[in-house]
């Protein structure tokens, strides 16, 4: 599997540094299953032509699942899966004004041709999990991971 | 006026041709305000290329405002503003599930940095009238246009 | 340029001084553009003539752009727009209660006939940059700020 | 009680024609009652001009009760409140998109200071029952109609 | 005018002794425009008979107008109106959960046939202004106060 | 068991006749469980006392589980419960502006003291399955209908 | 009645420890009442076997009523009624980002053939009351505490 | 790759052949990638050991990702997740009350430990394609379809 080797294989965005403490378990259960990832902080409206960059590209670099964050008009995951092919996972922020409705909203509601896979408000540390459950489709070392942690959790 | 001589000061775009519709009555209004527009239909998510090449040269070509429409976790409009300097009027398109309150909270609640003017869910017309109240403010001509249809909608 | 001799382009109103924190943003920004502008605070439903005074006057006193601020059931906007021939950008004040969700469709789902330009709840900064979007349709000077401004933001 | 001369005593004003069908119920049991009322069809956004008369002016005409019916971004009713000491009842309209939502926050959500007196999204009849037992407050012969009133209610 | 005695005209209601600080400013409200009022606390849920027996005398013992107070699934307007020929003014609690909305459509939505009065989510000052307003399309030292108390609000 | 004698065991109450097509699922499944029941249709703010007589006689009678169903402001059930001992199973109806969101949180946040049991919106059908669990708590019968139920339905 | 021997007649259930404290109420009144009770904390998503064991043997184990609490995608009644016959109580956790609608919405609505019985967000204290109502439809020790309790409440 | 055999590699379950006509986009595209897939039918509610059955041998028969569909308190997705290894595409249906809010929010609001991917309310064409995605983390094949699928729609 490519990640022995240490190339992230997992490429995290998010669209503002703001955005870092609410991903941090994210990143954490990454390393706990010892997937390599990538980070990168650029707003899709802010920044676009560093996020149609950054996203173009990532596939060629070797990532394989995207995981996107982002809060409020959540535009971020749409704007990197229209340019990826990889899978996209999509994790809204909580907002302070509708609790996180706008961001889960702007971002499960994609319209067809499009998707991303949307996980709960601040759902970082299950985007981990899912994009190794990804990994795991085609990779017996990501699937065992993902075994084992089921099973660990479940005798917890 | 740049409209007399009949080059498109408005752009249009939504993001699929089952937008068409519900946006007739912009193009109708703008036709009795006489301000030339173009209409483009073209999805942020599955045609990304093509709406960020029209986006970013649309202010070269003459247009001053953009109306961009679409539905769902509408990021057309974010898209859109993300790539020009114009004013970008936003139309949220009623939905068959949530009644449109997706597209609006995908439309409205922008990040800080890159606004969109917001009107009501298949606020098509609304945006017309916008969009020549926004050329108003260094054209004589439109605003007195906007003067005029006022003083008549209050006759009616 | 009207503003370079210092006349207020723009014409800020909210509902009540507890708007003001919120605001400040919005008139931050416009500093930083340069932009000059007046501010009014006056409740729609408490003081009815004043704003109704001060809004048919806006444009005839050389204000271009209204930006409008107000929470709960928030008129403000709607009343200012039905009284103005000039664009009127509205921002939904956060409530304790329901997030702002009351003020924003309150503001967003303007009838026929009447649009405002709604940005996102406490969207201050943001009501700014549109404002001069706007004067950017019909005034170089304000369409070269905002293409900095967007420069800047893409490096920073 | 000066309604048996069959002057007006209740005003009814709704934003557009096409509230008079989900309004009718209100005026057939102003009728039943035997409570003249006086109809009023004018958009607070389309003609301020109008409105602020028509309500600045009504308590000087006899009316006693107002009922305000609009949709969406409904602000005939918090319009009308700013200019009469008349008590104001609000009737906010269903809407297609929102199902109502948007018309009832508008309207009830009224900031302190000036009330309105909101009943149920298209509660027409209930509007005018309410208003009957406003002028109860301080005339025997409407008090007694809605006391008769219940009591059929209670035997039907 | 009866208040003039002090006997209560007034009638204030609420669930449960938590909702008494929210309503405080209803209470000052009265006391301000010199309108005599009782308080009763009891919740429609825990102690029914005894709101029934408060609500189904209160206009037998002077009541002219009532303000019911409550919380989550907030009967007691209901179940007040269900009893009393007085007009009902509701004040939908705000909720730790819901942030209100509960109260607010356990309130407004009444069914055909009894109204209540619905006011803004923790709207208590604004009930004692509909209060007075009601009393005043019966009462010309009522009306005046209201409209005393709009000048100055208008001149503050 | 006492229901083998015909003696009615469930008391369903609804608040209008045009609740009752979409309560048929629940009189149906009754019988189908062979359980005997009584209707009353009987609205809470109508005819308070009717239903005030109904509930708080309804144990005496033999009734020992009682389904109310309502729609909007739906405050049918906590009024019931308010009179009975027995649980009251709650069904919001649902309805034709929000869905049946209002009559959901009417019924289901219920304040400390007096519960109802919530089934779904327009959940008539799951109504009559809970009443009969219920009554199974105590009865051998009924738990069985119950396991019986269940295992057809798994085998279905 | 079986719990004078003090054998849990209620067994209590919640998806994480987290839930304890929100969830004390419930245990205090089951208390109060003097109802033997057992608590569990399982995920349904984490344990999914321990959920199925426990919820498949609570009856035979003599539990007649099983309370279950679980926030956001609250799946945990839904999953412990397809695999009991007792009746299920459902108490959704308010959730940190939504208020508890997510845990209201996936818990009430269950589809027809297994309902839940749903209480108010936070609701425990309720569900405790409602636990012994439903043991009270067959047993008289049960249904007195039930009248004493409302007695009692009703004289506070 | 293994499709390459015709075993199934997806396996699509939904909660009741209701659900059927909502889900036929999702077989038709996984039918144009050449992906095989099987379908099951099985209420998480109704039959949940045969859903258990199927869902905790997926992977064993080959399954690499799994696709949910169910309305209203929509478990299934979740009760899924909790015996699979797989990543769990949920689609939440339509509902005919509350538009599908209820079985989104019951999805995708999954506790910490067990994600699922949600896309957009009744997104079947999507949970293909994202499913397509997902198996081409491992399978060039299945991540060369994607790039094709991307082209073609953008050039469409």
């Amino acid at each position: 599997m490519a990640w022995d080797e240490g190339a992230p294989v997992v490429g995290i965005i998010m669209g503002s540094t703001s955005d870092m403490p609410a991903m941090e378990p994210c990143m954490q259960q990454l390393e706990e299953f010892g997937v390599p990832y990538e980070v990168k902080v650029a707003s899709a409206h802010r920044k676009p032509a560093e996020v149609h960059e950054w996203a173009s590209t990532a596939h060629e670099r070797g990532i394989r699942v995207i995981i996107a964050a982002a809060g409020k008009a959540a535009h971020l995951g749409g704007v990197v899966a229209a340019y990826t092919p990889n899978p996209v996972i999509t994790v809204p922020m909580k907002t302070s004004d509708l609790g996180g409705l706008d961001s889960l909203l702007s971002m499960v509601q994609m319209p067809s041709g499009v998707p991303v896979a949307c996980v709960a408000i601040n759902g970082a540390k299950n985007a981990a999990i899912l994009a190794v459950q990804m990994l795991g489709t085609g990779c017996d070392e990501a699937h065992q991971k993902i075994i084992d942690f089921k099973t660990a959790m479940a005798e917890a």
